[in-house]
Protein backbone atom coordinates (compact mmCIF):
# COMPACT_ATOMS: atom_id res chain seq x y z
CA UNK A 1 0.00 0.00 0.00
CA UNK A 2 1.13 3.27 -0.91
CA UNK A 3 0.46 6.81 1.20
CA UNK A 4 0.78 10.32 0.38
CA UNK A 5 2.30 11.99 3.00
CA UNK A 6 1.79 15.58 2.01
CA UNK A 7 -0.84 15.76 5.06
CA UNK A 8 0.48 17.24 8.07
CA UNK A 9 -0.64 18.93 11.78
CA UNK A 10 0.83 21.91 12.16
CA UNK A 11 1.89 22.66 15.54
CA UNK A 12 2.97 26.06 17.73
CA UNK A 13 5.83 26.30 19.75
CA UNK A 14 6.34 22.91 20.94
CA UNK A 15 8.31 22.41 24.12
CA UNK A 16 8.84 25.94 24.27
CA UNK A 17 9.98 26.57 20.61
CA UNK A 18 9.73 29.19 18.51
CA UNK A 19 7.50 28.84 15.19
CA UNK A 20 4.89 26.55 13.64
CA UNK A 21 6.42 23.32 12.51
CA UNK A 22 4.96 20.80 10.33
CA UNK A 23 4.30 17.15 11.60
CA UNK A 24 4.04 14.42 8.73
CA UNK A 25 3.60 11.20 10.38
CA UNK A 26 4.71 8.47 8.38
CA UNK A 27 2.94 5.33 9.99
CA UNK A 28 0.37 4.67 12.07
CA UNK A 29 0.13 2.48 15.10
CA UNK A 30 -1.10 -0.95 13.78
CA UNK A 31 1.87 -0.30 10.98
CA UNK A 32 4.78 0.02 13.54
CA UNK A 33 3.47 -3.28 14.97
CA UNK A 34 3.68 -1.62 18.51
CA UNK A 35 7.47 -1.24 18.35
CA UNK A 36 7.74 2.66 17.31
CA UNK A 37 5.68 5.19 19.21
CA UNK A 38 6.20 7.99 16.33
CA UNK A 39 7.68 8.15 12.77
CA UNK A 40 7.47 11.09 11.49
CA UNK A 41 8.97 13.59 9.08
CA UNK A 42 9.12 17.30 10.79
CA UNK A 43 9.85 20.67 8.88
CA UNK A 44 11.10 23.37 10.46
CA UNK A 45 10.33 26.82 8.77
CA UNK A 46 13.74 29.50 8.80
CA UNK A 47 14.28 30.07 12.85
CA UNK A 48 11.58 27.37 14.20
CA UNK A 49 12.91 25.29 17.03
CA UNK A 50 11.89 22.23 19.02
CA UNK A 51 12.52 23.10 22.96
CA UNK A 52 14.17 21.66 25.26
CA UNK A 53 11.98 19.10 26.59
CA UNK A 54 12.95 15.55 28.35
CA UNK A 55 11.77 12.07 27.57
CA UNK A 56 10.56 9.87 30.72
CA UNK A 57 9.61 7.40 29.12
CA UNK A 58 10.78 6.80 25.89
CA UNK A 59 13.24 8.26 23.86
CA UNK A 60 13.50 9.93 20.77
CA UNK A 61 16.28 10.27 17.81
CA UNK A 62 16.62 13.42 15.29
CA UNK A 63 17.69 12.45 11.87
CA UNK A 64 18.72 15.91 10.08
CA UNK A 65 17.12 14.84 6.27
CA UNK A 66 18.26 18.62 5.39
CA UNK A 67 18.92 22.21 6.33
CA UNK A 68 21.78 23.73 9.00
CA UNK A 69 20.70 24.02 12.76
CA UNK A 70 21.83 22.93 16.27
CA UNK A 71 20.82 20.26 18.58
CA UNK A 72 21.43 20.66 21.69
CA UNK A 73 22.16 17.51 24.32
CA UNK A 74 21.42 15.92 27.40
CA UNK A 75 24.61 17.75 28.20
CA UNK A 76 23.15 20.92 27.51
CA UNK A 77 25.69 21.37 24.93
CA UNK A 78 24.65 23.22 21.79
CA UNK A 79 25.81 21.48 18.56
CA UNK A 80 25.85 22.22 14.75
CA UNK A 81 24.16 20.02 12.94
CA UNK A 82 23.68 19.49 8.78
CA UNK A 83 22.19 16.84 6.47
CA UNK A 84 23.12 13.01 7.60
CA UNK A 85 23.50 14.16 11.01
CA UNK A 86 21.65 11.35 13.39
CA UNK A 87 21.22 12.59 16.71
CA UNK A 88 20.71 10.25 19.28
CA UNK A 89 19.47 10.61 23.07
CA UNK A 90 18.69 7.81 25.27
CA UNK A 91 15.44 7.02 28.07
CA UNK A 92 15.28 9.78 30.15
CA UNK A 93 17.51 12.30 28.08
CA UNK A 94 16.86 15.60 27.53
CA UNK A 95 17.12 17.34 23.65
CA UNK A 96 16.11 20.81 21.61
CA UNK A 97 16.54 21.29 17.75
CA UNK A 98 16.51 24.68 16.25
CA UNK A 99 17.14 25.69 12.48
CA UNK A 100 19.37 28.36 12.47
CA UNK A 101 19.31 29.02 8.81
CA UNK A 102 17.04 30.93 5.97
CA UNK A 103 15.56 27.70 4.60
CA UNK A 104 13.49 24.90 5.95
CA UNK A 105 15.07 22.32 7.53
CA UNK A 106 13.36 18.69 7.36
CA UNK A 107 14.22 15.91 10.05
CA UNK A 108 13.08 12.40 10.71
CA UNK A 109 11.77 11.95 14.43
CA UNK A 110 11.73 8.42 15.86
CA UNK A 111 10.31 7.73 19.02
CA UNK A 112 10.63 4.69 21.00
CA UNK A 113 9.70 3.25 23.84
CA UNK B 1 25.21 12.23 20.59
CA UNK B 2 25.79 12.93 17.20
CA UNK B 3 26.76 10.55 14.31
CA UNK B 4 27.65 11.71 10.46
CA UNK B 5 25.94 9.11 8.43
CA UNK B 6 28.14 9.57 5.46
CA UNK B 7 29.95 5.98 5.69
CA UNK B 8 27.81 2.94 3.69
CA UNK B 9 28.37 -0.09 2.86
CA UNK B 10 28.06 -0.85 -1.25
CA UNK B 11 25.12 -3.63 -1.98
CA UNK B 12 25.49 -5.25 -5.18
CA UNK B 13 22.31 -7.11 -7.22
CA UNK B 14 20.32 -6.82 -3.77
CA UNK B 15 17.56 -9.49 -3.77
CA UNK B 16 18.15 -9.99 -7.63
CA UNK B 17 17.97 -6.11 -8.22
CA UNK B 18 20.12 -4.21 -10.44
CA UNK B 19 23.16 -1.92 -9.60
CA UNK B 20 24.86 -1.38 -6.81
CA UNK B 21 22.90 0.74 -4.00
CA UNK B 22 24.41 2.17 -0.43
CA UNK B 23 23.22 1.06 2.86
CA UNK B 24 23.68 4.16 5.50
CA UNK B 25 22.71 2.51 8.89
CA UNK B 26 21.50 5.05 10.83
CA UNK B 27 21.14 3.73 14.33
CA UNK B 28 22.90 0.30 15.94
CA UNK B 29 21.31 -2.21 17.65
CA UNK B 30 21.19 -0.56 21.25
CA UNK B 31 19.98 2.43 19.84
CA UNK B 32 16.91 0.99 18.34
CA UNK B 33 16.38 -1.08 21.69
CA UNK B 34 15.06 -4.71 20.34
CA UNK B 35 12.23 -2.76 19.04
CA UNK B 36 13.41 -2.22 15.25
CA UNK B 37 15.23 -4.33 13.05
CA UNK B 38 17.24 -1.75 10.78
CA UNK B 39 16.85 1.78 10.12
CA UNK B 40 18.91 2.43 6.82
CA UNK B 41 19.04 5.25 3.90
CA UNK B 42 19.20 3.99 0.92
CA UNK B 43 20.47 5.45 -2.16
CA UNK B 44 19.72 3.76 -5.69
CA UNK B 45 21.90 5.02 -8.36
CA UNK B 46 19.96 6.07 -11.53
CA UNK B 47 18.76 2.82 -13.11
CA UNK B 48 19.05 0.80 -9.50
CA UNK B 49 16.95 -1.87 -8.06
CA UNK B 50 16.17 -4.04 -4.86
CA UNK B 51 14.53 -7.16 -6.85
CA UNK B 52 11.36 -8.40 -5.82
CA UNK B 53 11.88 -10.03 -2.13
CA UNK B 54 9.75 -11.96 0.65
CA UNK B 55 9.91 -10.96 4.50
CA UNK B 56 8.86 -13.87 6.21
CA UNK B 57 9.93 -13.47 9.70
CA UNK B 58 9.30 -9.37 9.62
CA UNK B 59 8.25 -6.08 7.36
CA UNK B 60 9.64 -3.38 5.59
CA UNK B 61 8.06 0.43 4.67
CA UNK B 62 10.29 2.14 2.29
CA UNK B 63 9.75 5.86 2.60
CA UNK B 64 10.73 7.96 -0.55
CA UNK B 65 12.88 11.03 0.24
CA UNK B 66 13.96 12.04 -3.92
CA UNK B 67 13.68 10.70 -7.09
CA UNK B 68 11.13 8.94 -9.00
CA UNK B 69 10.52 4.73 -8.48
CA UNK B 70 8.36 2.02 -9.17
CA UNK B 71 7.17 0.12 -6.04
CA UNK B 72 5.91 -2.67 -6.54
CA UNK B 73 3.69 -4.18 -3.65
CA UNK B 74 2.30 -7.59 -2.44
CA UNK B 75 -0.56 -8.27 -5.51
CA UNK B 76 2.68 -7.54 -7.54
CA UNK B 77 1.47 -4.31 -9.30
CA UNK B 78 3.74 -1.85 -10.29
CA UNK B 79 2.98 2.32 -9.48
CA UNK B 80 4.77 4.81 -9.93
CA UNK B 81 6.11 6.70 -6.79
CA UNK B 82 7.38 10.06 -5.97
CA UNK B 83 9.15 11.95 -2.79
CA UNK B 84 6.67 11.62 0.65
CA UNK B 85 5.35 8.59 -0.77
CA UNK B 86 5.14 5.69 1.93
CA UNK B 87 5.46 1.79 0.25
CA UNK B 88 4.27 -0.42 2.97
CA UNK B 89 4.09 -3.89 3.19
CA UNK B 90 3.02 -6.94 6.28
CA UNK B 91 4.85 -9.70 7.23
CA UNK B 92 4.91 -12.65 5.07
CA UNK B 93 4.49 -9.79 2.15
CA UNK B 94 6.97 -9.43 -0.83
CA UNK B 95 8.10 -5.93 -2.43
CA UNK B 96 10.46 -4.49 -4.85
CA UNK B 97 11.58 -0.81 -5.72
CA UNK B 98 13.83 0.29 -8.68
CA UNK B 99 14.85 3.67 -9.57
CA UNK B 100 13.50 4.58 -13.11
CA UNK B 101 14.85 8.14 -13.07
CA UNK B 102 18.65 9.70 -14.23
CA UNK B 103 19.27 11.03 -10.94
CA UNK B 104 19.90 9.21 -7.30
CA UNK B 105 16.59 7.85 -6.09
CA UNK B 106 16.77 8.37 -1.86
CA UNK B 107 14.77 6.26 0.57
CA UNK B 108 14.59 5.60 4.27
CA UNK B 109 13.88 1.65 5.28
CA UNK B 110 12.39 0.43 8.22
CA UNK B 111 12.05 -3.28 9.12
CA UNK B 112 10.07 -4.04 11.77
CA UNK B 113 9.72 -7.68 13.44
Amino acid sequence: MIRKTDEFVARTNVRGGVGTIEMHNLLNEGELGGKVKMLARIVLPAYASIGYHQHTEDWEHYYILSGTGVFTGPDEVAQDVVAGDMCMIKKGESHALSNDGEGPMEILAIILE
